[in-house]
């Protein structure tokens, strides 16, 4: 299926029953989406030994292509992953529904009662890298809610993926809903991406996950709408006014925790008054903990700290690095944050709460955290459940996005033979 | 101004001020946004000669050009024109300032407290016809919401326009809010619409208020959001459990208080079982009203009808003129709907509660109505205060677009030296 014309044509019928399915979702029973997702976590735990067999074909193809060992360990399955896939299927099939929720309701004075509930945003492409896992979240998620997906993984990890599939289809199947709600795509090639990035009459949305490259593509040839963050640049800002012990606590976990997620802290900005003495501490506890700090003039007298370039503002390392920087006071870490941030999350340690209540008005970050870790910017940590990732645009869904932020809403208006005057 | 690099650059110039203005903007305190509409209010009624004189020049033009009769009754100003703008922008001032409303507050059992807080979109860009009044309207709604806002009107309106953005101009001085908040374009050359559309880093979303073609090149060319629609094609669904009275009164009052409006009814669909008595009437008053009825084979037999071509489905006649089709039930109404329908606003007549249901689960237009008037669809009547349009889309805004749907949110997340385990 190397032909262009002929993936167009593929793409388009998979679009055209993607959209016929969605009609069918749109009002599907609570009960037959939580049917679909249990049996779906049953088949993953009866078919445990031939997900593994397929994860260990896309393992034996990754290391011939001498892949990285990131990228392998992100595609490599084990009986507790699988477990925790059929477990992450399971804690979103008993999630509420979200589809007809009232979100709001009110009477006119024209006697109308006018109701807004949420319904099914209709068709969601799901593109994606090495994780298989990613196979069920989204197609659980968009499920849930009431969507028809288009799952377009990695190659490296098709076998994986096309396994976990087919227990998703085992699950519709078991609740009599239309097969075509989970579609994947059946070619490794690149092309379909590219038809999936124009297909706005047939995907309402796409949700790229990946990394940097992946997500940077989709957002610059995208026609049809983007969920998506392209970096997560966290910063966190400590006050002159910051209780040192909470401090040392949640920068230590801001970027020690887990160094590769994109809630992890990247920059450190330290009011100039306690630099020298509970920023002095900060340095040595990450230094402490085998982070490179990469400091501003202002802090390169420190013991283990190199010497931070331009390039070092507003970079995203994903790794054990930090950059660090002796700022004025909070409107400098603003209009620092305002500059090289992305618009994900970040931090303020303080005991004034005028200047929290300042840090929270003026920046527009999806998410912004008082005395608390950016490592919690993760839909489960919110409460949402599972998410499929985590919004940075202003439009739609913002923050982490789960179910209820794949859905739209339509108004339900009731009168009693009432006209307009 | 005709030079192509020339006027990227003056957009370039506006789109930055813009963005500089919302970043002001998203922390005003709702009393200088209420002061700033109130002082434009205020300027408007003091204005009110030169507005009427701006207009003069505008009409004096179009009629020298030979603009249609409609055209200019939509570019025509007079003075209970120049009241009823003013009137606007009071009304707009009166309305809650949604900046900051909590819209939902939980805690976690990590200790986070989780706060959802509504938030400017930003840049607004809206561009708009011959309607002057649009100038006051949509700057209004922009600066309620927080959004700094760049207006682009009809060449047709550009004096009378000027004018009233003088009068914006006043208000945002008087109240000392950024100028750059509320900016018009300064040209009348159509490059600066296509350069608008491409302005994904200066504007956050696209509003476009016109015709088809208006609507039709922003959606088919914008690389920014757009919250626009591009038909009103409003269909009503005659039950064979109808009440007869209101029906008659529902549809006449759909098709016939102002054919001109989105909202206005274009296709009536009428229950076999009630086509030869009720939907006799209901094709009987709209012919006495001096509607002409398209009809199906069905109806072709009644008084007044006249035959319906394959192109009167999915028709928006915006004209004295309505499609009339007998159909199955509701079943065959929901797929004829979805086959011709815009997504805008439908209605059904009917006192069966069980078919209303299924017209209300099965359709996903933006309003659907029970036994109410199609002509419904507005802002005002929702409640909503003013509005900038009704959006058909899924994404984000949906139905009457008010101030309120031109905001995003927020996640403020509060803890006490929390971290992540």
């Amino acid at each position: 299926m190397k032909d262009g014309a002929e993936i167009a044509e593929v793409m388009a019928g998979i679009g055209a029953r993607a959209r016929a399915a969605a009609a069918e979702l749109a009002f599907a029973a609570p009960e037959a989406k939580r049917a679909a997702l249990g049996a779906a976590a049953d088949t993953v735990m009866a078919r445990q030994a031939e997900i593994l067999e397929a994860n260990a074909q896309d393992m034996a193809t990754a290391e011939a292509r001498g892949l990285s060992a990131a990228m392998t360990d992100r595609l490599r399955l084990d009986a507790g992953r699988v477990a925790g896939i059929a477990a992450a299927l399971r804690a979103v099939a008993a999630q509420p529904d979200p589809v007809g929720q009232v979100m709001a309701e009110w009477d006119q004075p024209s006697g109308l009662n006018i109701r807004r509930v949420r319904t099914p945003l209709g068709v969601v492409g799901v593109i994606y890298e090495s994780r298989p896992n990613v196979t069920a979240d989204a197609g659980a998620l968009c499920l849930k809610a009431g969507n028809a997906v288009i799952l377009r993984g990695g190659s490296e990890s098709f076998q994986s993926s096309t396994a976990l599939h087919g227990c998703l289809l085992e699950g519709l199947a078991a609740a009599g809903l239309p097969q075509d709600a989970v579609q994947m795509v059946p070619t490794r090639d690149r092309a379909a991406v590219a038809e999936m990035l124009r297909m706005v009459e047939h995907i309402d949305v796409i949700v790229p996950r990946g990394g940097k490259g992946l997500v940077g593509l989709v957002q610059a040839e995208a026609r049809v709408p983007v969920f998506a963050h392209l970096e997560g640049i966290c910063h966190v800002y400590v006050d002159a006014a910051a209780d040192p012990e909470k401090a040392r606590r949640v920068v230590l976990n801001a970027k020690t925790r887990r160094t590769g997620i994109c809630g992890a802290a990247e920059c450190l900005l330290i009011h100039e008054d306690v630099a020298e003495g509970l920023g002095a501490a900060l340095v040595a506890d990450l230094v402490a903990a085998g982070v490179e700090v990469r400091g501003c003039p202002r802090l390169q007298h420190l013991p283990g700290v190199v010497a931070a370039s331009d390039d070092d503002w507003g970079r995203e390392y994903l790794d054990s690095i930090i950059a660090a920087k002796v700022v004025a006071d909070v409107d400098a870490t603003i209009a620092h944050i305002r500059r090289y941030g992305s618009s994900h999350t970040e931090c303020i340690l303080t005991e004034d709460d005028a200047a929290a209540e300042r840090f929270f008005q003026r920046l527009d970050s999806a998410i912004l955290m008082h005395n608390a870790s950016t490592q919690f910017a993760d839909g489960g940590e919110f409460g949402l459940g599972a998410e499929i990732g985590i919004a940075t645009g202003k439009m739609h869904a913002r923050g982490p996005v789960g179910a209820e932020q794949l859905t739209s809403f339509k108004y339900l208006v009731t009168g009693d033979g009432v006209i307009r005057p």
